[in-house]
């Protein structure tokens, strides 16, 4: 913790955090090519090649993976690669993943599941309970391939979402942005709409044999679905891999949307950089908008802080989570809660130290943003541990534990 | 003031602002819920009550207003209010108003103009002259409620702007970018073009018994009649309250615009925010164009150095305005001229502490934003305490005033 | 150089930038109002006196380029303009283009090209080796006054960029941003639509004697020309005149073009202002993707590391490069490279200085940014100063030579 105040460093150390959206990990050894890859996010590899670790993350996975594995901080490319790609992906989260600091894990299963570990393995390396949140587009696809017939779609759909709501997920979460745009019309699709577009994919799924939602109606109808259970809907904005247009995929493109289900559901806009002073806009204009810079805190790396303070401008303090968006690797579950912590030192440390927060200020959004967001929203249980991230903070403790950050940097 | 620079925070401390767009007040007792309505930019009360005070803004209000209602700056929320709503707005306003230094407030009256205070009642308050802008929708409604003839339409409208202009108001504003957003057709509206909106609108308006314009060729025409008097036109661009739709808010859409009045008039862009660059870019290529960040400077809060410094990128100094946009509380006022003044501190500040400016430079932009811009476009007199805001600066006056922000912080 | 970390600093005192898209200069004296109107990037005189030199680059020059006249630092306007147009653009090109401290210049010959030096003779002034792109739209209109068929059209233009980067040229410029917006249909075009475009200009320009390429299949046909090359391809992005319509110039506009183009050449996004974010992102998506922030360095001045940072949060560092994109006054040659200096400084040091990156993180991407991304995407030879610029910086040599920044400031 590197932020102006010492007693807001002090809490970042220990806080622990609610990871509210993310995803598990691979498993197995990775291949030099292949961590470089899951280090951007580029679905082309050719893109992570011309990068390498060169980047932002890059360096920020030396500094800070590094001495978790015995290295020095920032010790060479060769070298970090050398020791990280000799421990398996379980074994290096084994490592990494309880020294994120996390009090709960929510875990979006629905990208390239296939390839990755169960949310309940997961859990059991990081040590920490898991939620699930449920991908719409998914739900759809598996009727698709399991042969619903057109007409009964749309109940079909209702019944699936319902059905993993009853199973224990705490939410469910749309790509509309990268199958559509997010500046598709936003109104709920009428039955007759919804009946013909399923007819038109269905068949093409039937003769294909595989299925990929792409039709904006059936989209719609995944989101009006979710809007209608009232529980938190997750919607993918801001910058992803190029499979989607950027431009199409700002948050202001759902302001309609977020008009007329104002009060429905708890809407939350998920990593929205570039665009995160337009989520933090809507955050503030609406009750049920909720935002986060998850992602992109981990691809910005140091400048982290500055991206950080940029969400917190507009956007209301119990309106803003925290997450990783993590995937297949379990250092960027531990980059997203270091990064994170390291930004909120640094910013809101920093307006602390230049007289416009209080300390009790700063504490208190730091334990709104780590926790008591995701807790409201998801109908959280408070975890065991409530009594070391809870409001204890006003004196600070001699007896606090040793720093998860106190690793010795030797410069 | 907590810039790096001593001479810059001393001028910023007793330079007094010209707040070149702003509004009345609401008169009586506040209640706790019209408190925080009236500190967010939703015109959804649901929206205000999730956030509460938790907010860049609310913890504004609680760092620079408490002390000046006794408490400790950064008392807590209860007792905040419980201090605060125990005054009447105007109470609060006598002592909220004068302390925030100004020269003048240049007073929009056309939002929700019959629930405030007059604008001379304002000035009485505030102790400083008030000038007018008037609100081009406002006057075009005026007339249909009136029952001007379409045929008429065109000229009641010219007329009616003159009569005001003659009348004393200062200049003019648009909200096309409420009622239509700012991409419509830049063109001048053809004269039948004009008749037959107008007819349209104005059956509506005898039919409903109530006006709101929203016609874009009857928006268009307001524009070119204000542009046809030469006067200070000020528009309204991004954000606002959601009743807009923020992507359609960027003051590049007026880009046509601007080339084809460019000399005409001077175009004010107001807010501006998260578009601020773009606007700056805009006041740079064009020289009737400037631009302000108010409302953005109180609602971003701490990060308010940080925004104002974004808008100095590319605007000429010369074209850089304050103001408020305050509406409805008194502690908008104050709090849009201390968070500018301390924002000033700090990026100017840092300019000067780094090597890149002079502190003359520093205190001739500080003065062009201040007053001198504001003076110039509006035709506005100096005031008699010139001699206070005057060219005096240049060796330190150690028989300086007390600062105005010379409340003791007691941390 | 006034960043934190004194091995970051010393390391930009002396590394030698590739200015990798520059332009040349006029020639003769140079009256005030041009001198003003040359440091404005609006197309309108009337603009640049608006401004003045209360500007941000205004001041840099004040500040920065005094000095080398026998002026203090930040010297009042008048005197400054008065030694600084006491000297021809050519004696102020032999002072001031040495100093900036540069490896080679790219010089884009095509605006304005008759007004302004020869690329060699730039070279001649800076003492530089020089390297030309080649301007696209300008061979077209080229072979269209010259009178080629429509038939031959295609052909012709291949031929004459081939012939281009036969007879030397290290890479092609594209203004479609100006002339069209990048919003253009990104497909290559067919032949015959080719044909019927051509067939229909060359009609005007038969016509009117002059020409002017407007037309989005021929601007297509010339970007898709130099695909074909394999050759670097500059495109301009972001902030230019306002011929320009700046929404139309965002890069994410250029995305299905990148998906298109993917490894058939390397695509160096230009200026990027104020979408530098989205630029990043794309460099981070495309291995094929370059990105700098020349243009905006100069114009935004003391906020210029700020900028700068921006746009190294998703770009690898490889992908990233240093351009002036100077013309007319070699002030902006000099300014160019010193506030990209001072900017790298503070913008990177800052990152050493705050435990995020090593020192040689630092000076790796220093180096990466300063020359070698330029070297290894132009297929340029190391200069014979590479010693000088060369990877022996881990120890700090005493025996530096006098930084080129080591002007006294009398303040």
């Amino acid at each position: 913790m590197n932020g102006p105040d010492p007693d807001v460093n002090e809490l970042l150390e220990r806080v622990e955090l609610v990871d509210h959206h993310t995803h598990s990990i691979v498993g197995g050894p990775v291949a030099a090519a292949d961590y470089e890859f899951m280090l951007s996010e580029s679905d082309r590899s050719s893109a992570a090649a011309a990068a390498g670790l060169d980047t932002q993350i890059g360096f920020a996975a030396r500094r800070w993976i590094g001495p978790l594995l015995g290295l020095r901080p920032n010790d060479p490319e060769d070298r970090f690669l050398g020791a990280r790609l000799a421990l398996t992906n379980e074994k290096a989260a084994a490592r990494l993943l309880p020294a994120a600091g996390l009090e709960r894990l929510i875990v979006d299963t629905g990208f390239r599941g296939d390839e990755i570990l169960s949310a309940a393995g997961l859990g059991v390396l990081a040590k920490v309970p898991v939620s699930t949140v449920v991908r719409l587009e998914a739900i759809a696809e598996r009727l698709a391939l399991e042969g619903v017939p057109a007409a009964g779609f749309g109940s079909a759909v209702r019944d699936a979402v319902e059905a993993e709501l009853a199973a224990g997920a705490v939410g469910l979460k749309s790509i509309i942005a990268y199958r559509a745009g997010l500046d598709v019309d936003p109104a709920r699709p009428r039955g007759a709409e919804v009946v013909d577009s399923a007819d038109r994919w269905l068949r093409e799924v039937a003769r294909d044999g595989r299925a990929r939602l792409v039709d904006p109606v059936l989209l719609r109808l995944l989101l009006w679905t979710a809007v209608d259970t009232g529980r938190p809907l997750q919607v993918h904005t801001g910058f992803g891999d190029p499979d989607l247009d950027l431009d199409r995929a700002d948050p202001l493109l759902l302001t309609e949307f977020l008009r007329q289900t104002d009060g429905a559901c708890p809407v939350l806009l998920l990593h929205c950089y570039p665009f995160h002073r337009n989520a933090g806009y809507l955050a503030q204009m609406f009750a049920h908008v909720y935002v986060d810079v998850g992602l992109a805190i981990n691809y910005v790396g140091a400048q982290a802080p500055v991206v950080l303070a940029e969400s917190l401008e507009l956007a209301p303090f119990r309106k803003v989570l925290f997450s990783s968006d993590a995937w297949g690797l379990p250092d960027l579950h531990l980059l997203g809660s270091w990064l994170f912590r390291r930004a909120m030192a640094r910013a809101i440390g920093g307006w602390v130290a230049g007289g416009d927060w209080s300390r009790h200020d700063a504490l208190h959004v730091i334990e709104l943003i780590a926790f008591e967001n995701a807790r409201r929203v998801y109908g959280l249980p408070a975890r065991g541990s409530a009594r070391r991230s809870g409001r204890d903070y006003r004196s600070r403790s001699s007896a606090a534990p040793a720093g998860t950050f106190s690793t010795a940097v030797d410069e």
